[in-house]
């Protein structure tokens, strides 16, 4: 059992919980809950802890038994109460916390090329809530899209607050993260034949009078400053979305998930 | 000036900011920015401070004179930095507060009677998250919702994050807390004609392939578990979203936004 905050692995997990900077050198970040460690395919799991009696629980033991047989290289430790705790993200941890591997999609994934189903992206620009950017990949899945763009200057996908709001909709939707967006853009749109919509003022067609069943992406700009310009020029077209009363804008996972889900609908 | 946290009244504000009996009992509560400020309807305004040097600001002394002519009867103070600090929510203030009375919105106006358009209602039992009930009343506007209907063991609809993540549609969308929200629900049902809806597992048809053109209300459960059997067995129709993948619910505002698009789509 480790029971004291200056063993080097627990050290290194708090950095991981805390610092991008770490996830992004490492390529590992931290999953927590009993149900979230669940979701994790097992092939990522490098390491599970578990806190001072989980293992004499019915559910902790049911838990550690199916977690040995689905993840065999992962290494498992028990962790007294008080350092689990200084581990967590969460006020009330839950017992279960796994350092996971950042899988490496390409942007034929997200493309979606492989399942044969034309391309459904979300395209993230500068989106800092940890909320929206973790609620738009599990309604991403949801409403069956291929997979998300999101530039390098949105909120970190992978800091706990995300991957908590993904609902383990992290592991199972494609994802890229890139540097230069308006290049991704202008290769989606001419190598892939993709139309690129952003939600605009300049927008004159109504989003559910348009056409999202060949190869579609959406563009979703930052919380207060909306698409930068250099980026919403880039797109094919313009939509909006209607809006009564004296609204200006909709929450932007609340954009993107009405966008998706017409695109859903449409498909259908 | 005011230059002292020890004022009655600045010991007040953040009384109020804190706590949600202080707001129940003063029917009062709390709106930070310049923007949220400029969006609450004068005659809420009892009393607006804003930040020492503000008023020599251009911005200022245009906020301050507007504020006045469409604000009377509201005090206007000046606070020192420190102090002003110490009554905010938000880390980083944004130079104004206002102190402001709640609306005393009755069924009726959460029916929209007065609008002559039918119902189109959100019933919100036990949601915990201040920003999926503040998202949850900005989309209402948008999508023309004539009110909400929230129970009183829901996260409380003035606190801080709430108001902010309403972007100022709370003064706009008529809202009512209930106690007892099966009896409201049966009211609706029984003497106004409404048509309940629950988004729930044991929905056998699709929220795009029902007909919500007539009076509607949709309910919306808890975070983590859903609607209770008691509400939801009230229902007067169950209904479900359709989801690929592995996803086993939607986030709250994400199901409660399609839903009142849906209705709004449905009524253009």
């Amino acid at each position: 059992m480790i029971t004291s905050t200056n063993n080097n692995q627990i050290k290194n997990i708090i950095a991981l919980n805390k610092k991008a900077r770490e996830r992004k050198a490492q390529r590992l970040f931290v999953v927590e809950g009993i149900r979230a460690v669940a979701e994790v395919p097992g092939e990522l799991l490098t390491a599970v802890y578990y806190v001072e009696g989980f293992a004499n629980t019915d559910e902790g033991k049911a838990f550690l038994k199916e977690l040995s047989s689905r993840a065999s290289q992962a290494s498992i430790e028990e962790v007294a109460t008080s350092v689990f705790k200084s581990m967590c993200d969460t006020v009330t941890p839950q017992g279960v916390l796994a350092v996971v591997k950042m899988q490496d999609f390409s942007l034929e994934d997200v493309l979606g090329t492989s399942t044969g189903k034309p391309a459904h992206i979300v395209i993230l620009e500068t989106l800092q809530d940890p909320g929206n950017m973790g609620t738009i990949i599990r309604t991403a899945e949801g409403a069956g899209a291929t997979g998300i763009i999101i530039n390098s200057t949105s909120v970190d996908l992978y800091s706990p607050k995300v991957v908590r709001s993904t609902m383990g909709s992290i592991f199972r939707v494609p994802h890229i993260i890139v540097q230069d967006l308006a290049s991704t853009i202008k290769a989606i749109e001419d190598e892939h034949g993709v139309a690129v919509y952003a939600a605009h003022l300049k927008g004159d067609r109504y989003y559910d009078e348009m056409d999202f069943t060949g190869p579609t992406a959406f563009m979703i700009g930052n919380e207060g400053n909306g698409l930068s310009d250099d980026i919403s020029k880039m797109a094919t077209s313009y939509l909006k979305i209607p809006m009564e009363g004296k609204l200006e804008s909709l929450n932007a996972s609340v954009a993107a998930s009405l966008l998706m889900y017409e695109t859903h609908r449409q498909r259908k």
